[in-house]
């Protein structure tokens, strides 16, 4: 096959126009050659920056990937590790990644789930669940904080940060220990005693600040610009154009799990909205690169009603996103105002997708269906994602006769509350009299 | 190399002598070939059945192997797939089971673990963790349930019971789910709502029994003389011989893992003891299938020390194992009266390993130290193997200077618990001066 280039942004006219601007990046991520303006399109070299100079639009990661042939790539890809460095080539990361210490997540499984497409009226062999609860600290979180890390390695960073009410403080915190990272995570201070103890145990820092999580926020960002800060990697906040990038790889994993073959409709939860578009930008580049067959398919947005300010818009036919108040039980995607929101409406739109939500109930639900169907205990953000695709087929919005691939973004075990509900079927003696009194043979 | 046939018993005299007397087996599961008693060598059939007619022994499989070459099955192995089924023609299941709906649990992953190392005063490079918390329930249940159920399939069953307390509800109620089999799990009526929401989410059949857990299992072992228990396989009662197999698994993807070598030392944890004789039968296969060059290894139990009848009989020289009161925060080990005792300290013992145990407190501080050193939360069964690795090195019992594997059987998000201690380092307001003042940098 021809020798391919793959322009790194959405609007691939405006990034390689602005390509010749950019001074070269002396650091040594792989095929990452700059960040580029995803608005203006303007071009700065390689560092810990995430807001463009000109117009502060978000900056995201261009590549280089012209020396590539697509067989080569696909035979090289197939060759790697059992994990994301399988994409090393593909990455804002060092070509010797795979042995450098960090958690290596991904890689996990698409379960071609024929029970619950039984259930939810989807043809046999055409439903797929990705299920990231695999994951070392068992959501997709280990992927965007793998790529965080290697940019925090080339930029002699030696603190790895975030804040986090949740899966991302858990990441941050296993990975920097085993990368030999220092850690601090800020928190509100009062959040429930178990997700601080899956924070804590892994040994670093963890500040608690006294307010509500957009204080934690807002302190993270002066911290950033104090000489307090100095040396620090928030993963979220300065690295964000590397750490964004290790949603990629779900588009990557699905894809060769496939076959090498585009889904033809795929259901991503939304919370700031950039899994989402980086999903779909994975997929645009395997097309591109030559490494899938370019079809049309369709990106579905999940949210929860109680923080739904994307389907809200979507919906209303809006191209901008009016903040909401979140109050839901998915608290993972509890953003209520994300920042690439306007970009998931352009791309559930450009595909023929749509974004829809479902409440509370529906999640809980959907979280029970999944587990007694396929046997995967999913986060509330899983269940957001069952129950719209659920609700998306019987609206007949999303197609049950194509090859439908669902995202599980992570773990029941980190979610109990949703489900506290459930409980014993039945209490008996310890004698054979008592359980035929209950019925249940 | 060479054709060579694999004995399934450790006492391989017995086990080919008795061959002929036994009537061939009737169901597909793959080598195995018939059950033999584990004491008295006495065959019989394939079947439900886990105790030798003849003298009470346990049974356990005999396989024939002897069609294998070593250099093909190597490479039949390592084209499998990324799970337990890459090792199908070595364990007791169809040859077609990776099409089937099962959980596809293990291939996870051995870490190398070179900052524990330095903290434990092993040699870089020589020290590994094999992390079953990567498994699809999070724990090594999974491997042997995953076992059972084909057995069930086999037999005709169309119900998948336990009795449990913890791991293995949960790893039977999402096999059973995924499988399409009805489950049924029976527990201790007073279980923590926690653990109840684990097993519950599932769907099946959850039933709470007014006794403790030695009540529990004297039920189930009436249920399975009884008519209402026609069509029930207990994973580990009258399935045990099948589902006792998969802890075989864990030995060949170390070794597979290590690049077909067997480790020098091995740390296992010790419940009922079924565990540490797979594995040391699975290296035992190994090696007389020429997968891997024939070295001595060590075997170490770990246990603690609120429930170490096999660790006390180990140091007393007995051979018999004396039934203790487990009080231990290890509780996936807290089996009083482990029926495997005594086969564990004969492999112990002509292996050249030991038997050590370590107080709760050092459990804990064991959990810390694995997760801040390699980024890993394990179960507090993962704490009493890191805890008696470190003891066994102090002791000078385990040599710092070999290749030494420690398990990981299980996730720390189930046993949150035993590190609830753990908790924020500071908490600040949200301000750069009171973080100054906090004196984290």
């Amino acid at each position: 096959m021809a020798v391919q280039t793959v322009a790194s942004t959405t609007d691939s006219a405006a990034a390689s126009t602005a390509s010749d601007s950019a001074p070269p990046s002396t650091v040594d991520l792989g095929p990452a050659a700059a960040l580029s303006c995803r608005e203006c399109g303007h071009r700065v070299p390689l560092g810990p920056v995430f807001a463009c100079e000109e117009c502060f639009g978000p900056l995201e990661i261009a590549y280089d990937f012209s020396a590539y042939d697509a067989e080569e790539l696909r035979r090289r890809i197939e060759a790697g590790p059992a994990n994301i460095w399988r994409y090393a080539p593909l990455l804002p990361v060092p070509a010797d990644v795979a042995g450098k210490p960090n958690l290596n997540p991904g890689w996990t499984k698409l379960v071609q789930a024929d029970n619950l497409a039984r259930e939810l009226g989807v043809e046999a062999g055409k439903l797929f669940v990705k299920d990231d609860s695999g994951n070392p600290t068992h959501s997709f979180k280990d992927r965007v904080v793998a790529q965080a890390l290697e940019a925090a390695r080339a930029f002699g960073f030696t603190t790895l940060s975030c804040s986090s009410t949740g899966n991302l403080a858990g990441a941050v915190g296993a990975a920097a220990a085993r990368a030999g990272f220092r850690s601090c995570v800020f928190i509100p201070h009062d959040l429930e005693q178990g997700k601080v103890v899956m924070a804590a145990v892994y040994g670093g820092e963890l500040v608690g600040i006294e307010g509500n999580y957009d204080d934690v926020n807002r302190f993270c960002s002066e911290l950033i610009g104090d000489p307090a800060g100095e040396g620090w990697g928030f993963v979220n906040v300065n690295l964000r154009p590397y750490y964004a990038e290790g949603s990629k790889t779900l588009a990557y994993e699905i894809c060769e799990q496939l076959g090498w073959r585009l889904p033809d409709q795929i259901v991503v939860p939304i919370a700031s909205g950039s899994q989402l578009t980086k999903i779909d930008k994975g997929l645009q580049e395997l097309v591109r690169l030559g490494l899938v067959e370019d079809r049309p398919y369709k990106i579905f947005g999940a949210q929860a009603e109680g923080c739904s300010p994307v389907s809200a818009a979507f919906k209303a036919g809006h191209d901008v996103v009016r903040p909401q108040k979140p109050d839901t039980i998915a608290k993972s995607l509890a953003i209520g105002n994300p920042a690439d929101g306007p970009y998931v409406l352009d791309i559930a739109r450009r595909t023929g997708g749509a974004v829809e939500d479902v409440n509370d109930e529906q999640v809980v639900d959907a979280i029970k269906l999944l587990a007694r169907t396929e046997g995967i205990f999913a986060e509330t953000a899983g269940g957001v994602t069952v129950g719209v695709t659920r609700k998306l087929i019987e609206n007949g919005v999303l197609d049950p006769s194509l090859t439908t691939v669902v995202l599980n973004t992570g773990d029941g075990l980190k979610t109990l509350d949703a489900v506290a509900g459930t409980g014993l079927t039945a209490t008996i003696r310890p004698s054979l009299e008592s359980f035929r009194e209950a019925g249940l043979v």
